[in-house]
């Protein structure tokens, strides 16, 4: 009888290991393949013993997932690795996009993580305690126009906002556009959280406020927090009341 | 020389083990006092051999925080323990206004989880790929008001939209309105997703869209996920494309 295939699309959460669930450990074990790119890779260089091994370099997504898919129909197990959650901007919708494209049956498992939002937050405090609205601020696959309503949006809604690949070494103009979009709204002693590596190797943390935040380095390794009306920072950490206190 | 405390603020996850992280489970196992609400300490019932374990029903928040600082205060290890993430509408904001309000100077540790959205959008397909919006429909604590003028600008920017707390026995109308508002942006046949107990026990899925929401059975155990104008349904699973495909 032909064994067969599936696929797993997991997220590995925030990088160090000891924030991945037992969930995505048992997937990549269980797994044949391991695809991924190669940072990711890395992080879980020690699970793959064994197994055949794909990374692949950034924006090569599309064709990874045929490439997870090509080996699920031979009949493998493969997991596709993500940071974070893999269904926040990860991979796993265009991976069930291009199974329903090629319209194989094939069981997909999305095994889901710690995303960037929830690991800078606890490295912050307690900055997401109320409604919150995560944008990414990329516009290789999204009009800026859309981009630039979701953040007005945002800020309307007096909503905390987590910012997604915020700028990178190409795009440095969006931060700076997505905080004047916060100044209209938001005061500008609003608490801004910066962390770098959140949970994971190389971790940084800045806390400052949206007038001076541009003062500080930000990468696509870095998640911005801007706090709502509420939110404050005391003893270095940044607080947003869900209102236990009132 | 006295052992000084040390505090966790533990978030589980959605509920099965498999899903919580090492971290929670290593801080649970170092802890020497846990305290939570009676529905996660039973989720971890078999890590609490030989520790003090102190439960307590809903909406007694804030006294579980001062039980915490105080039996931290006395040198202990404490973990007080969350559902999902402990910062996303969970304990651990509360637990930091608590320790600054009585101006105390103990190590809080924020150990983040996978929050409801990300384990309900795993178990949906993958809703949650462009940029989305969290909101509480509780207003205990929060200003109705407010959460309308939140759901406005949600839906306004074409949001993904989390909503959590979606409905309880004494609180039935607001996810009746907050329908309203998304229909005055969002077209009748969006997706919507509504996941009880999501990767837990008794977990139930339900694809259905805006027109007909209120057709299915909603309650505090439960997740709604309404997409964005995007968003579509294929073969059983709710996708939201983050644009790869174009
Ligand atoms: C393509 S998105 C992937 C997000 C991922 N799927 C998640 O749920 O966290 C990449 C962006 O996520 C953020 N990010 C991911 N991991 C991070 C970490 N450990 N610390 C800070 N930011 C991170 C950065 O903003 C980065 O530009
Ligand atoms: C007080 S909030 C706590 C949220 C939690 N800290 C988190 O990050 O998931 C409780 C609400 O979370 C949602 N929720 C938590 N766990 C869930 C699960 N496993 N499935 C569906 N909804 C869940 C429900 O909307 C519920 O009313």
């Amino acid at each position: 009888m032909e064994q067969k295939g599936r696929i797993y699309v997991v997220g590995l959460g925030p990088g160090n290991r000891e924030y991945m669930s037992m969930r995505a450990i048992r997937a990549i074990e269980d797994a044949e393949v391991v695809i991924g790119y190669k940072t990711y890779i890395d992080l879980i260089r020690d699970l793959l013993a064994g197994k055949e091994v794909i990374d692949s370099g950034m924006r090569k997504e599309v064709e990874r997932c045929h490439l997870t898919l090509d080996k699920a129909l031979e009949g493998k197990k493969v997991a596709l690795v993500s940071s974070g959650d893999a269904g926040v901007y990860g991979m796993a919708g265009i991976m069930l996009e291009i199974k329903d494209e090629r319209d194989e049956d094939i069981d997909i498992e999305i095994v889901p993580g710690i995303t960037a939002a929830s690991a800078a937050s606890a490295v912050l405090g307690a900055p997401m305690m109320h409604d919150f609205a995560v944008i990414s601020l990329s516009d290789l696959l999204t009009d800026w126009e859309l981009i630039k309503k979701r953040l007005t949006c945002a800020a309307m809604g007096d909503f905390v906002v987590a910012l997604y690949n915020p700028k990178s070494m190409g795009r440095v103009h969006q931060i700076e556009e997505a905080r004047e979009i916060m100044m209209k709204y938001k005061g500008k002693d609003t608490p801004v959280g910066i962390v770098k590596n959140a949970k994971r190797q190389g971790e940084e943390v800045i806390i400052t406020d949206l007038e001076h935040m541009l003062d500080y380095a930000i990468d696509m390794l870095t998640v911005v927090v801007i706090g709502n009306a509420h939110t404050y920072v005391k003893n270095g950490k940044m607080i947003t009341p869900r209102g236990y206190q009132r």
